[in-house]
């Protein structure tokens, strides 16, 4: 049995933002609060940056009706950052800052990367002898986490890109004269997001070809594909990954070398245009290019109920693991075999199993004031596990190989029935004035 | 008293599409199809290019219930083009097809080239003496239409221009390093689109800086003001439409001449890319540019249902009034005085009122297999007019100079107060596995 740890709570978002986020913010902020061992709760501006420059606000000063409308709210309340952590000197500071404001119980919500650094965080102050459990909560939109079966912010950008491809297939249709319609989805390396076009095959409007950052792109084949379609249909509807690569690796988008974000990954952007351009030279015909960009990630208008569920319980499962005694793990999802698509959570380790294992019915439960009232196919079960944070960081999970088709131009049924349960669900967001009534917090800073 | 007329009824569409066109369609099929006089109801495939091939499709055989999911189906569903009548050939052939399928009402959907060709015929018709009532059905996101005080297809564009850059305003500051964004939005000579940015001011997340096509856009001043606001604030956000223009005349998005479409207009795009490079040169900021494209006119998941409502009353009105013996006129709309914004109405004759005069609780009525439960802000009123073809015909209305502010860098409270109703309320679509189920229409061709 784990001796209670008494103490105050630190919550901190790194990477980029999701639809849902905030709606894990909100699970490990609501349980923290409500949690007696928990003495305080506070959270980080920007991430690591706030906690490296002791710049903390008090959640518990915070309106719980603000507090609850972080739901619903697009990308990081608290602010994130993409700071990596450089050497022992941060890790001191941030030892530092933990010893002075009491800090026992540590929760950092983002992608690889964060999980890494959750993973040196634990390490270090399992070291220096300081007890405080440290539980990484996942985020990404590119659901390209290991260890876990899908991750939250997955689904609600999978249900915006699903619907935003039916619609812009009816709108590219309508023309005598015929198009060839070139949509860019977000994904460096793994193509979940740009493989979710194809769950508009349910609204009869799919994509005619799909191109994954898996597979090496040929642009021949790539160009004899499209205009044949187009010969065929009149029309041509190609969702493309930004991060299809030559097979020497060189990315199609030609981004500039220069220009990378903090993390050292190069900045993307402008492949649609580049493709629509060769196309367009090609076939003569009407091309339009279509970068998704930045709304598929903050499109939470139409997030997934389930997913918000989801990204509630990773939060809320979060501290009640940690208050339980676990650390140096992440909250990661389990689908129950036979329950909408196959398991494709681990390929590393089993991790051990949480003190919560919590199906959907739970979820609901857990998030009840969402007025969710329907979750899912009705077949779709994943429960919460914790995996060690080293299966987790730095790792990514691509889509396998057996989830395209042999030509490397679509998805597979397997990929539709794996991604269509995490997009169900419509979220009964608040509105005002017709437009949505985002979270706004007082971040009263910790003095 | 007009005499009854006994006949066929035609309708097509034009134009570029819109999230509402087809509620229009509902409106003047269904009418159409519960009216005696009206014998029988046909769709023309691709506007007036299936006249004039005489490929129409028999409207009186499709199934009511997906007739009836056209009001949340964006895009037009029998097909569009942007093919303007010619010569007088044209308008024989477009008689000869009339004539052979006894067609005594011809109801058109579209913008201002739309109304045009709709007058033309109506002209031709006349002359000749071959008695048929001419209706056109007003459509454009771009809300240019002139005669009307605004024009179905817009509110819902606007809803979507304003959540969306609610959503992006919260992306956009998440990170301590600070951002400047740039969102495209349509619109070539009138910033209607463009100018709905501001109403994400009612989200608490309004874009810094708005420049419309209506002023001469001054780079100098643009790359100040935005750097300016970047340094004050760490984040920077700006709308700006595609059709902005330097005081000469040419466009900023520098389109190259030869890329038009059909009507002879510049293809726009690229202008946020243009502009992002600028800036970043400028500012050494990191700068992401996002172009709406496409889904701002085919976002039906985000269409207003006040703007639904109105599109279905517009169709339904075209037919009623057609049936009551006018011809040679479009439907619009007049915003009773002191009802959410001032009239804009017409800055031409004041047309005469049709038969029906009709407001929202109508509208509603109307509309009432929607599950429309709330329209507006409760003040808002609009009520349906006929207007003369002459009048909406091939003149563009644009954003007064007095609802812009001085410096040219933002709407003004009239602007919000005008467009603010138009966004109210919102659809109850239907979904099937979490995605739209639009309308799938038989199209059987009239043999």
């Amino acid at each position: 049995m784990t001796q209670k740890l008494a103490g105050g709570c630190l919550f901190a978002q790194s990477g980029g933002p999701t639809s849902v986020i905030n709606a894990s913010a909100y699970g490990v902020i609501k349980t923290s609060l409500e949690t007696p061992e928990i003495t305080h709760v506070y959270g980080a501006s920007h991430g690591i940056m706030g906690i490296l420059g002791d710049t903390l606000y008090d959640l518990g000063k915070e309106d719980p009706q603000e507090l609850s409308l972080l739901l619903n709210t697009p990308s990081s309340a608290l602010g994130s950052c993409r700071y990596k952590i450089k050497d022992r000197s941060d890790l001191d500071r941030l030892y530092e800052v933990f010893q002075k404001h009491n800090i026992r119980y540590f929760f950092y919500n983002g992608g690889n990367d964060s999980m890494d650094t959750c993973l040196k965080v634990d390490d270090y102050l399992h070291e220096v002898g300081y007890e405080c459990r440290v539980i990484g909560v996942p985020k990404t939109i590119d659901n390209d986490l290991d260890g876990t079966d899908h991750c939250p912010g997955y689904g609600s950008a999978a249900k915006y890109i699903a619907t935003t491809v039916a619609e812009v297939y009816h709108d590219s249709i309508v023309y005598d004269t015929g198009t060839i319609t070139i949509i860019e989805i977000m994904g460096r390396n793994a193509g979940w997001l740009t493989g979710a076009s194809a769950l508009a095959e349910l609204s009869g409007a799919p994509p005619d070809l799909i191109y994954l950052p898996e597979i090496p792109f040929d642009m021949g084949y790539f160009l004899y594909k499209t205009e044949s379609m187009y010969k065929a249909k009149n029309n041509c509807l190609v969702a493309v990954s930004e991060g299809i690569r030559y097979p020497g690796g060189s990315l199609v988008s030609d981004a500039k070398p220069s220009a990378t974000d903090g993390f050292g990954h190069a900045q993307l952007g402008g492949l649609a245009a580049t493709l629509s351009d060769i196309v367009k030279q090609r076939t003569g015909a009407k091309v339009r290019g279509i970068e998704l960009s930045l709304l598929q990630r903050c499109g939470a208008h139409l997030a997934s109920q389930t997913d918000i569920d989801e990204a509630f319980l990773a939060g809320k499962s979060a501290v009640e693991c940690a208050v339980a005694g676990e650390t140096g793990k992440m909250v990661a999802f389990e689908r129950e075999q036979g329950s909408g698509g196959g398991n494709n959570g681990g390929s590393g380790n089993i991790g051990e199993s949480g003190s919560v294992n919590t199906g959907n019915t739970a979820a609901i439960d857990a998030a009840a004031n969402t007025g969710a009232t329907a979750i899912g196919t009705g077949q779709y079960k994943c429960n919460v596990v914790l995996r060690p944070l080293a299966i987790c960081a730095n790792s990514e999970k691509t889509v396998p190989r057996e989830w395209i088709n042999e030509t490397g131009t679509y998805v597979t049924q397997d990929f539709i029935d794996y991604a269509l349960p995490l997009i169900q669900g419509e979220n009964t967001r608040a509105l005002e004035n017709g437009l949505p009534r985002f979270a706004q917090l007082k971040k009263e800073l910790v003095t």
